[in-house]
């Protein structure tokens, strides 16, 4: 069991200890959780307010916060000092060392040093593993894939065939890397063909053939990314998909063939990037958002939950909506919404008045009267 | 193979057998897929219209639909009887016996009575199963991980570690249970904290690293809960995600880090629900809607459809839209956007008559000579 | 490595080649990928622009481009000749033959001439695989499940019990065919029963059971369909599940139970579609899109991204939208409001001249006085 004085614990997360006390932290929780060697985290308003249920003698909690009697480690980036923490209680997960006797590991697989394969995985022909990478049970590693060091591959994460992964790569349960795009193409212009030009669909030749575009290029995967479960990442068609280092991709996500995601960028769950996008470095894409294909997003922007993003957006712009405009625009029009319903009954107010009007400047000529 | 006679299903199902007739009934159908020992379920009223075509020689129909000279079994709550009906006519899956040789059962892993472990399927350190849980081929259960009695996982189910599973629980293929929140945090404000703040994006530390916040809470699902097909739900940070007991959840929804999911909860396919939701007891989330973090939803309450819910609602709302608001404001605003198309057309009709008056009162002064 | 001549290239092609040059192609690539033996992609106009740094020495471009002294081939329907070309130049996966010692087949199944099955795959009992089909590591195939002739499985398919599927069926990672459908009853009506009916939510019978609609239908996929990565079909109550022939389905899409999916249609990634919806042929569905269920679409629809649909729609329809409507009226409704803001700056203006009048009314009768 690991064990830390509060003295230790406010060095590392860089905090101020008020009212030092003499106790041993084996334990992080939330303060209703805590027992007496818990170190409560209080990082928000409901939990400061329940360190006077705890069973905890100290909290953590932001900078400022003062609890009469009560010993706190205060600090000024609360969830930095909470990663510090965690980072500190946390242990690795158990994996068995080297190869598995049920995993299926070719011949002419190349394997790093320290690396561990686990039960029924398969390491398929001329693949290559990095040096300390750990590929769990029932993954799947394509011919000629090529996974870098210090990976950790939860179970049943599938890698299709020359898919390249950098080092220090997480992979969640279930992860499709390089299934094939979605890329299909008619003798004759299908219904999206017309409706795109025509705006409508005119009679069609249900008998044409719908012929597949095979995806020769591949995903290619940078540093320090880490891709939630069952989140799935197609190969391009004749160049690759790319993410780049240090891009973090939550669950159920969908990033279709040829997109370009840049460094640093935060993908939540969800969100769907159609084929062929371009997405700059540091871009926030929240919850369910849509992109279509063939756009361009610049660095450093945020896309809002929910948007449907059908066109490009410059750096730094910040997106609401289906379709997705500016937040600025965006909130103008949910007041335009807002006055229209004022509107619409005033107007309905004056409406009689402004007929009594009408018909008075067809009768006479009120312009020329009031003249 | 099963057979019944009109009168069991009868008294089964609770119905009233109009035109009694000697037939032997060994299978259910709709009524044009029926042969002349099938049951024609006629719920609908397409189903109904097709009795008239049907080799059935008897139909479940809901109460007061008479059809001249046709047997029927009248039921008041039709799907209630229906899912009676399939009850009997369902067959269990066929599933091996015992551990499969090919299956990886750690040493001390404790296996209940009566369990089946399918091909592949691998049973980590110190896992439990509860005695008569059966868990089919290629499906992963972490260290620790604790599966109670009379469980159901089909294939390619996937259990972290240390996660806490009910009794009598169904999980469907590629259900990730226990991946890792998607949890990070930078050493200053990154690009979201600055525009929650700001209302806009400053100048960007472009190095500045993103910190991984581990896991080390874990996932806890309930009794009686079922779980579609590649649905993820992620581990909590420091505290548990919990899911209640009876809930049921369809494919691929995605349930965050620290969330906790009342009981009786019906969650449809492709919902979204970000990090620290609190959802109470018999909630109802319609396809595709999406709640952001942090929120609580009071029991009883609806979530229609693509709602894209970004703050709390009280028990038995019914809240509808993205941005979500209650249904009656929804239907308003509906409304509104109707009338706003009449308004405008009306406005243009008046605007020359008012331009006119506004004229005449710069010229003279239209309120004093009227007066 | 496989070699073609520009002349192979433009007869294969139906081009037309200008400024002939003996050159041996051995990859095709976009321009700036491209190196000597390159035939470099400019379909679109930042490609054709980036033809003037590329060390290909010859392009396949859209009829019409012309570029000084640079060799092309000008095709008529640049995606058609990328197809043909990509198809040229693709080298089918390398599989294993036959059945990998680590797969297990159950002894009932019935296994065609040719087949190949991956490591760790496992065919339950009396499944019957057609010939020439290869399927992948870690995928299940159910009891009494069929597959036809010439299928490719990827890695980690699920194929549930009695899931019947076509001749030439590819289907992506994790795909899952066959879980349960997302179907339940309580004894009493529920929430939603109550609120469709009443337009609210009354008090609840807070411990009445939720019962299972246990699945005995199926799923049944025809021949030509390709399946993208995590893609989940359930079975149906009574009925099958259906998909028809040469339909292309996207990743992460959800096919709910009973539904029937015509031919020739494509579905894109995210598309949610509820239960018992009968889609027509050739309908396209755009990504993100949700159908509520029971939902009839009729032949040569195409229905939006992120559209919401919640009612049916006859053939040839376009629909966009949540709610979705013809796109005729959403571009109407879009039009109202960008015309009702500047309605009410204009209303705004105009107000105090209204009540000014509308004073003078009271006071004296306008009217009558400009009569």
């Amino acid at each position: 069991m690991k064990t830390f004085t509060l003295e230790q614990i406010t060095q590392i997360t860089g905090g101020m200890l008020t009212k030092a006390k003499d106790v041993s932290i084996t334990k992080i929780a939330p303060p209703l959780l805590a027992d007496e060697n818990t170190l409560a985290l209080a990082l928000g308003e409901d939990e400061i307010a329940n360190l006077s249920n705890t069973k905890a003698q100290a909290a953590l909690v932001p900078l400022g916060v003062n609890i009469d009697g009560f010993t706190t480690i205060e600090v000024e980036r609360p969830r930095l000092a909470m990663m510090k923490l965690i980072t500190m209680f946390y242990e690795e997960p158990m994996v068995n060392k080297g190869i598995h006797p049920t995993a299926t590991v070719a011949q002419s697989a190349k394997i790093g040093e320290n690396v561990s394969i686990g039960p029924n995985a398969v390491v398929s022909e001329n693949a290559v593993i990095g040096s300390n990478t750990r590929i769990l049970a029932n993954c799947y590693i394509g011919n000629g894939a090529v996974v870098g060091t210090n990976c950790f591959f939860h179970p049943n994460v599938n890698i299709g065939d020359r898919v390249q992964v950098g080092n220090d790569v997480i992979l969640h349960h279930g992860v499709s890397l390089g299934a094939d795009g979605f890329s299909f193409v008619t003798e004759n212009p299908n219904n999206i063909e017309q409706a795109r030009k025509d705006g409508e669909i005119r009679e069609n030749d249900v008998s044409q053939v719908i012929f597949k575009i095979p995806s020769i290029g591949s995903v290619v995967i940078g540093n320090n990314v880490e891709i939630g479960a069952n989140t799935c990442i197609d190969r391009g068609t004749i160049e690759n998909t790319i993410v780049g280092d240090n891009t973090k991709i939550d669950d159920l996500v969908m990033i279709g063939h040829n997109c370009r995601i840049g460094k640093g960028c935060m993908i939540v769950s969800q969100v769907g990037i159609a084929g062929s996008c371009v997405i700059g470095d540091r871009v926030v894409i929240a919850g369910q958002a849509g992109l279509a294909d063939h756009i361009s997003i610049g660095d450093d922007t945020i896309i809002a939950a929910q948007a449907g993003v059908s066109k490009s957006f410059p750096a730094k712009s910040i997106v609401v909506g289906s379709p997705a405009m500016p937040r600025k625009e965006f909130i103008k029009q949910l007041k335009i919404m807002k006055d229209a319903g004022d509107l619409i009954s005033k107007f309905k107010k004056y409406e009689p008045l402004l007929k009594t009007f009408e018909e008075s400047v067809n009768d006479s000529d009120v312009a020329g009267v009031v003249k």
